[in-house]
């Protein structure tokens, strides 16, 4: 096994509990450094026609310049060096190397409320006069009361409440919905379009595996549908390298030609234990390389950390109360308690946002 | 819309109506032309550790040398020449360069019965003695039976016996089991191992997308796991672009590792119109180019050829008895009929196996 394991001691300095939630209102406006990766803009209301191309090979020390140089970038760029060396015991042939990122608070922020959930909050109120029944739904009611709190604990029946709001839709329809909204909406402390809240370390570290030969690939809770209009353009990563939760849909024939038509049923949730699964599902080969920042992601690390097989587990910690938010055991939205724990115990690499990353969101679109 | 339709009546001659079931004892051992595509050996047990790689871009004209030339070929090539061009009208950029294959009579053979379902046969025989509830059962009295024509008819039945069968194994310990049984099965017409049975014009069709930006996925209606252990090395597809039925898979610690456990349900069929859903749930954007050979392949047709961008639709017609099989309206096993109709009124191109292809399969290994 590759010897990517930490000691305790300097996983439990690196992990130090900090107040939770505390709200940051500054943003931090740095130079956006240039990666090839093309962020979306406010208006991106058309599909990326191509992937983001990876950079030509760069030397380990330049390829991620938003990372301080300490233990965790020191891992990563040693993992990956030992993974592309032919030659080396733990060399892995580039068909196998296979990254997997969850999204929301690993790729994106995530506070004060998953962003998938603020747009989902519009979409059933806007569909609340038809559907009288919701009115005693506790998913409904802790999403009109904006309960944050109560909704974490409910997110497989705010997905169903969602189903159940846009069922005859056709998938195009829905995608248009989204990108509507993506291009309008406003993160409510940062007063940015909530994809510019992506984060400039990931998006390096995304270019840096695909320039080492990796496919990498989100692993998220939240719904393909909601992810794919514009994660192509802000990570470089494709569709077809996006695993989410899903919702039933049916083949049908309208007017002659065939089309796809949402139906108001869960069919698959990507969270937890789910993960592992998707990943099964979609990609058919365990990861090498996993990337989460909450419990939800802990039978994805879980399962990327099994076996004998070079791996590397990385978890992002929330401690940066000034540049984004400081949240973890008790957060009720991205809580990273047991996963911590297993980080402790097991030597996954545990990312501190204040102390490990440079900067956090790339410089505002003109 | 891009010209790629064809006259009706060079469809009808194309594909006009031939004798089924006519079995081929004659092989075709023609020299193996060689793409960089490897084929699987009869021992294939270890998973293939690269993808193989495309071929330099190609001429045209010497790109698919099994294809003898004639309309199929010319209008290949005419779509594969108008969507690469840049400037073209009906230019398409490579990351939407998304084609899609049915497995089973399209990339290799399905006579006299689905390669699959003598896999499961043996599999279900070997459960049977645990499972005398068994005895009644529709689908498992047509396997005992070898009744290919109940069979055929029972699809979701056969694999749910499967999916009790093996409910329990790890999916590494199921992944051994089919290794295990296509090292030393042969095709009872053809006497060689059923991973030898795939279409060499396929093959140089697959190399020749891909050397043209094209992303190939297979869609089918067999399972991920009886696929993804060869069709890496035979077709150069690798296991996260293969779309199939799959079986639930649950998450499990055992002695300390994450483990996913076969549950003895059904998750999702991919055949008919569960091609179209397969495609959006695991692609999430719609093929250009799809090739299929019987009426499951239908809705995947129509669904590509829905809308107004560039696409192409095509269809094996199994025509040849001398070298492979002939079957079509009438058959049980890869029944073409209604896809054949809609072939013929909507222009899309049917192959003929006896006209186009110089040659069915590669040479045997040695």
């Amino acid at each position: 096994m590759l010897s990517c394991r930490q000691s305790r001691e300097s996983e439990r300095a690196a992990g130090s509990i900090r107040p939770a939630f505390r709200s940051a209102f500054g943003v931090a406006r740095v130079a956006l450094i240039a990666l090839g990766v093309a962020l979306c803009a406010a208006g991106c209301t058309t599909p990326a026609t191509t992937t983001a191309a990876p950079p030509a090979a760069v030397s380990a020390a330049a390829a991620l310049p938003s990372w301080r140089d300490g233990r965790a970038k020191q891992t990563i760029q040693k993992f990956v060096a030992d993974v592309t060396r032919e030659g080396s015991p733990n060399y892995v042939p580039p068909a196998e190397r296979i990254a997997v990122f969850d999204n929301d608070g690993t790729l994106w922020s995530e506070q004060p409320l998953y962003f998938q959930f603020a747009f989902m909050l519009d979409q059933v109120k806007a569909a609340a006069p038809k559907h009288p029944e919701w009115k005693n739904n506790p998913a409904f009611k802790a999403l009109v009361a904006k309960d944050y709190g109560a909704l974490a604990g409910l997110q497989k029946q705010v997905l169903q409440l969602v189903a159940v709001a846009n069922s005859g839709m056709t998938v195009d329809e829905y995608d248009k919905t989204i990108r509507n909204w993506l291009a309008t909406a406003r993160h409510p402390k940062f007063n940015r379009p909530f994809t510019e809240l992506v984060y400039q370390p990931q998006l390096e570290l995304l270019a840096y595996l695909r320039a080492n030969g990796f496919k990498t690939f989100i692993v998220s809770g939240g719904t393909i549908e909601f992810m794919r209009p514009w994660v192509e353009q802000a990570y470089g990563i494709p569709p077809e390298q996006v695993i989410g939760s899903s919702q039933v849909v049916q083949y049908q024939m309208h007017d002659g030609q065939g089309t796809l038509v949402r139906q108001p049923k869960i069919d698959f949730v990507d969270d937890g234990p789910g993960k592992p699964v998707g990943i099964y599902r979609s990609i058919g080969r365990k990861p090498i390389l996993a990337f989460g920042n909450s419990d939800g992601d802990l039978q994805m690390l879980q399962y990327t950390a099994s076996g004998s097989g070079p791996h590397l587990a990385l978890l992002v910690h929330h401690d940066d109360a000034v540049r984004e938010f400081a949240y973890d055991r008790t957060s009720k939205i991205g809580k990273l308690d047991k996963a911590w724990d297993e980080a402790i115990a097991d030597g996954w690499t545990v990312v501190s946002m204040k102390d490990d990353w440079q900067t956090i969101y790339p410089a505002p679109k003109q």
